[in-house]
């Protein structure tokens, strides 16, 4: 997650004729590849073992999955392409100028082609009985589209808060920058996942849905609570707290 | 938290015509707010797939979900406003001089309305039959209110202990601080959840109890078991062991 | 894991005359026999306290014990030996040339040894009627050979990827890079306990199994496996993702 | 944990002088209070919301916060007294030389004081009817004396072997060595709990045992087991490990 001084989004043509940025878009394919694949084969590892729909050790593992599975990968790719995985940061970042909509765009794309790739490859990696899902995201019971949309905002916008002060400020703890984010995933997991799921992600629920072909209903909460949650949070930590040196009255 | 070599409280009234201040603030708001949101959302959630009231998974859980999120918010902050997140660690900082009294008020202020807020907001968030007391806390069962007053203390010095040592003091590990005291709390909620409910912290523990006007019976306990036990480490860490090559006999 | 700048195995015959070579494998001996005395104790010991077979409290405690297990031992021998563990992992190593063939015969012959050992410890530690299999490795219910193979080399692909970003290649992030392995290591066990055990590592398979002289009927797929997925990924990343400033266009 | 360059063990009655030893062996006192508070505390408090003896998520809790309070009060000491909290890691160092023999007795004086104490104020503070014995240790069902003792020795041996290669070897990870080595007490307890309750520590094993009168039988498993492990593995460190490069043949 790159250092950034630019102040507003730019369109960035000249990026698509650099090997960096295709590069940098294969590793967000590969990366967000294998976080579908885990986390979602998470899901289905942790249904087998156990008989209720869901429980608190069965939360926790989930929980623990999906953010050390971004902590490792984020790291793995920081340098490569900011580790984003996720278009909902992506695009936080593209609102705050950190990265080109060209570069936008390409991320996106290559996220969710990853996503599809690694829900497709769970769903022939484990024996049909056991697929359930393949931890396509659904609101949980009582939770109205309403309620579920704020959820996604929310935890969203504390992953991109945390995202933004350790990564995209130099202020911040770069060292522990991708544990960090890592563990806002684990703490995210622990208060989502039975009213929405905690996807945060489009890409992460665009996988596994399209695969089973299944949890559409309110599939479009998964995509916009995540970008209004993200793009919130970079745009306003940007505002009030980035470079506080050069603001001070 | 910020590195100090001041020896006593100061009034500090020149902090209020900085907007750096303000800013600050701000921040303990925001964190204070996202915190609460947060944590109690994890005591709610993990209700939601327990039929048990508790047990050691949905335990260790909420005390990931606390220990956590006050590590990531703490680092995210911390070079804002000191990433605080808790009246009695604002108490203790004022205490051994590390802020002003002026500013422990606004932080204080800022946190308690950042914790009603959080609670009120994961209020709206939740379906009203799972909201039970929205992790507000209350003594457990056979558990005075000395041994409460007593176990709150401990766990807030031990949380104290290791914030001054690691953040405030110039020999800790600067880079882990974040990390450790959020880890701290993990401990502390091991032991102190089913006895108190490990609260260490008077805005996590009165933004649920105002909105949901509850467990106000022994909410005094909250309050100052953690203000002594944050006070008495920050003052007896900063003379015992704060800079001990100068008092070297 | 050191850094290279080979860009092929080598045989490096000189290596057997240097004491640095066997200190180094003794080590490797010494930590392989460790690492499995403690994973595979930890399957044993939270078989003893659960009845069921396998639930997700007790899959997080043994991803927890495999995972942490890897990052403190490899943290402790990275300057000595590299801190492999792992047949698979020297292979990858050798395969992009960061050791020699002669030092990877070495590694692994010292590697299975430990395994063997540590088994055979633990196999004297614990109470006969606990044993089970010692923590062997075995396919899942329904899970064909195929898909273990799959999962086996997905997984290992996911371990080596983050090891050589974050311990081979200088732009990494050296300091948190044996905790960012061992909690792969946690993540992938979330996911491939009840599919295959998780091995990710010969050596870890092959120790519990010549103890109990037992799950040899899919053993290969615990060999194969690892070095296919481990070798994909330490060229796959060494071709695309190293030294990009290099081979910018 | 000092980095030190003696050779052999030394009486050093020169530091009985020292304002610094008895500060360090008060420092010594209290993080042991502290410990044994929160660990044994922590198997109080698992007991009250489990009705079974133990099982995977009790063991998982109870794991974490022994490792992880070993890692917040050794990171906030080491500074000052080296961070030890047990009298077989401070044997060790006065085997391989890195503190003097007047120092190791003063620190097991020191730690065994404050583990009487945390274990006397937890009597306090928690309800009698979930007291039990306090987290003291006894042997598993089935586990032979010579098997414990094994265990002991075992888990004390990598514990310490982490604590060398990480804490006093100057080749070791320093940055993260505190959280290393509280991992390193999570993995050795997920093992250990059910078997011997994984003490590695005569000071954490002594204070319940006196304060409940109880767990006496095999008490000095408890004692000789961690000594000889840790004492073990410092040595063999110390000779094999340390600085290769003076010993490159
Ligand atoms: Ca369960
Ligand atoms: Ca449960
Ligand atoms: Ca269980
Ligand atoms: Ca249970």
């Amino acid at each position: 997650m790159g250092k950034t001084a630019h102040l507003w989004p730019y369109l960035g043509w000249a990026e698509l004729f650099s090997l960096r940025t295709w590069r940098a878009s294969l590793a967000e394919c590969l990366v967000t590849f294998l976080f579908v694949f885990v986390s979602c084969g998470a899901v289905v590892a942790t249904g087998m073992v156990e008989d209720a729909a869901m429980d608190a050790s069965r939360l926790l593992t989930i929980a623990m999955a999906h953010g050390l599975g971004i902590a490792v990968l984020a790291a793995s790719t920081s340098a490569i392409s900011g580790g984003h995985i996720n278009p909902a940061v992506s695009f936080a970042f593209a609102l705050t100028g950190t990265i080109s909509i060209v570069r936008f765009v390409l991320y996106t794309l290559f996220q969710l082609l990853g996503a599809v790739l690694g829900a497709a490859l769970l769903y022939a990696a484990v024996p049909p009985a056991v697929r359930g899902n393949l931890g396509a995201h659904t609101l949980g019971p009582d939770v109205s589209a309403a309620q579920g949309f704020l959820i996604e905002v929310m935890l969203t916008f504390v992953l991109m808060f945390v995202i933004f002060a350790n990564a995209a400020d130099p202020k911040g703890n770069g060292t522990l920058a991708p544990l960090l984010i890592g563990l806002t995933v684990v703490v995210d997991i622990c208060i989502g996942a039975p009213l929405t799921g905690a996807s945060m992600n489009p890409a992460r629920s665009f996988g596994p849905a399209l695969v089973m072909n299944t949890a559409w209903k309110h599939h479009i909460i998964y995509w916009f609570g995540p970008l209004l949650g993200a793009g919130f949070a970079a745009v306003w930590y940007r505002h009030m707290f980035f470079n506080p040196k050069q603001k001070e009255g």
